[in-house]
């Protein structure tokens, strides 16, 4: 695609990284506007769907490999979008999708990576999840349901668990959906403005929204606690849809591309069986 | 659609029902050929796509009711398209997705219904089976995996679980893929002659194919004795792909549409929440 350009490089959170300089409205490497970024992601779905069908197929083979996309966001913020309109146009088969919600009580009674672990792709699979063990050190530290000694060491046991991931042959792909809270009103106002979208309204994401600056916070901290160089964080500025999608589905293309797989090769004789074929 | 005519009258396998009856070329209740196959598919993606969510904003509301699509097919048949082209084309948080391969030890330590029941659709859901129970008395029939005695009695549990789960809630749509041996012979030549689809291709699938006959057998048996009012079976034509796609979509928006769903209403005072958006 001619209009994209080093989307992974741009939206990578590096050292020094400053969400509150990150404009939610921008779209870092792409050239265009809505019109181009429709058509470059339905392009972009035809490659994708090959390459997560190859991820697919060599994970039948004995390829180890898969890829783990966290996705976290504010309310309104488009994780639904991303899973529709990316994640949707491939086979459904390879995609496993966790909607994360607040802990059951049997979750409770487990340490926080437990439920985590039990949703983790298998061999060859996509797993998305939407929300994730980030809730631990978001929403826990902006409401104070756990002590600040508390959180500081989930960031190190994140890392750890992490790191433990990728070395077992996961690719994990951490996004932040970046809106301002301007758009996030209008997209709240949209839905209490009709009445097909109002159960998607939930009067706690007001209260919420009253503690923007604190959950920027908590962003900035867990993104700068947890970026490292196996499972990096990108944040993807998302006050125009059309980009955020156009971005997550680089990024996965971007990885997959990276693995540089083939069509796995037959482990039966090609020729013997067609022969059985044309013998009936 | 105009090209559309009672297709779930026309495909329901009705008392004296008689597979080897139905063409696998043909095209019940569809008028045109692939080209308006192919629109009427997109069009009704569409509707079933506001259908489904309607189904799943409703079991968040409380609304119990369900779906579940099994789906049973000689190989090639199209399975696999169908959950890509017809149910991929609805949300997949909606969606659950599950693919019965052969029984592990686990499964096997269980009657045969343990692992079925572990992965029903929850309220709001639709779910969908690549394979299922029915295995149990078809491919387990053939093969003489268990007695004729042990078949028997399944066909009576799987209508006694069937009318477990449609007193429960869940609305079962039970639909054989038909195709043709020459079809079949067709499509896995294709596999063989494209590197791209060697993973797609198990030499045991010529062994099935062997027992064509038996099949059919065990496919007339299953349909014959587990095909109820509550919980019927639909029997596919599938030589042409596009017609089974349209088909199955056509019988999932009928079943939905018959569920006369409307929007949630709030559960929450609108008014009150826009003042308190705009009140900021």
């Amino acid at each position: 695609m001619d209009e994209l350009r080093d989307i992974e490089g741009l939206l990578r959170a590096g050292d020094g990284f400053v969400l509150a300089a990150v404009d939610p409205a921008s779209t870092p490497g792409f050239r265009g506007g809505k019109k181009r970024g429709v058509a470059a992601l339905a392009a972009g779905a035809v490659e994708l769907a090959e390459l997560q069908e190859k991820l697919y197929a060599s994970g039948l083979s004995g390829d180890g490999r898969r890829v783990l996309l966290v996705l976290q966001a504010m309310d309104t913020a488009g994780k639904g979008g991303i899973v529709g309109h990316v994640v949707g146009s491939v086979n459904p088969y390879g995609v496993h999708i966790v909607a994360f919600k607040a802990p059951t009580a049997e979750e409770r009674e487990h340490d926080f990576l437990w439920r985590i672990r039990r949703q983790l792709p298998t061999a060859g699979m996509l797993g998305v999840f939407d929300r994730s063990h980030y809730e631990d050190v978001l929403v826990q530290r902006v409401r104070q349901l756990s002590s600040p000694d508390v959180i500081e060491e989930r960031y190190d046991l994140i890392v750890d668990f992490e790191r433990e991931l990728v070395a077992a042959g996961t690719t994990v792909i951490k996004v932040m959906l970046h809106i301002s809270p301007e758009e996030q009103r209008a997209r709240l106002e949209a839905r209490l403005d009709d009445p097909s979208k109002h159960w998607k309204f939930n009067p706690g994401d007001l209260d919420d929204r009253a503690l923007w600056p604190d959950f920027m916070t908590a962003y900035q901290l867990a993104i700068q606690r947890t970026a490292t160089a196996a499972a990096p964080w990108y944040v993807v500025p998302a006050d125009r849809k059309w980009y955020a999608r156009v971005a997550v589905q680089q990024l996965l293309i971007e990885a997959l591309r990276g693995f540089g797989q083939a069509w796995p090769a037959a482990d039966y004789d090609v020729a013997r069986q067609r022969a059985r074929l044309a013998a009936e």
